[in-house]
């Protein structure tokens, strides 16, 4: 256990559906580098993953969303799915939620389906992105200069494709964590 | 049964995880008016539905993509759910046949999530529509002019917001398919 994230706090913002390692992997890595992740949700106690192709177990929520101030969080993780940022982009307090940590210059990850929630929350346009393929268009429609790698960073925003990527993924959202947060982040 | 559409051939479009209601609500109003319906699908002899929160049942394929020809059709049906036009609008055969209803100025009709695969055909803008809300935001980053109504009619394109709006929906589509072509109905 490295100690870099040490006194960080990192919010992952899911709903049901999902996808599980993109929640379970990044979680694990969080911690693992010191810091503590909360898992955020709009008014539940657990939440449902999809698992590759059918859903998969429930995870405990730790605050629910109504509950979460933005502020108290260093970073923000936003796994993919298609139930879960589909069910998100359409709620109010996960957008100003998420539009926040963009306000306040912090890290923000997003993986896969993940960025629908930033074209909602309208923190898209001129930034370097990737995403799951069949979301590029939605993202370069908002603006977003979107790029085919396995791993993006734009000053403090790490955006990534599948699972596949996780490794790269998980890699760089520590290291934006560690740095701080980022002039250029901003809505 | 009526015969409004006597001698009409309409291709339904859809892949796995097509919300089920979505294919089979339309098929049969549209067989009931006298159409011909095919269920178009990509390399597949079956597809499984979607049903409201899980997998369904199988449904036959009557035509596979790659021996389809839209110009043997008379009009399109784009079926939702998520899985479906998230696969649907990655695969070029997909929205080259789906063009070719526009190019051709021919009756499309599209409801909850299908739009997305109209959006990658490049064939929204300036259009008036509806959709899911959640597809809402991408549509209006496409050019489209989205509204909130059961139904929207534009020229020969019928689109609607979810399972609900069937009704209504079904019945548009049919009367717009039995006037023909619509020379507004372009890519």
């Amino acid at each position: 256990m490295s100690e870099q994230l040490n006194g960080k706090k990192v919010a992952i913002l899911a709903t049901d559906g999902f996808e599980e390692s993109e929640l379970s992997e990044p979680k694990k890595a969080l911690e693992q580098a010191g810091a503590t992740v909360h898992v955020v949700a709009p008014d539940k106690d657990s939440i449902k993953a999809w698992a590759k192709d059918d859903w998969g177990q429930n995870y405990t929520v730790d605050v629910k969303l109504s509950d979460a101030n933005a502020d108290d969080y260093d970073a923000l993780e936003l796994p993919g799915g298609l139930f879960n940022p589909d069910a998100l982009r359409q709620d109010e307090q996960a957008l100003a939620f998420t539009r926040r940590f963009f306000e306040a210059h912090k890290p923000v990850g997003a993986i896969c389906h993940g960025p629908w929630v930033l074209i909602n929350a309208g923190v898209v346009e001129g930034r370097r992105m990737t995403s799951y393929p069949s979301v590029q268009q939605d993202l370069r429609n908002a603006g977003a200069n979107w790029v085919d790698e396995e791993v993006v960073v734009d000053s403090g925003l790490v955006t990534s494709r599948d699972p596949n990527d996780l490794p790269a993924f998980c890699s760089k959202l520590i290291e934006e964590i560690a740095e701080g947060k980022h002039r250029n982040q901003q809505p």
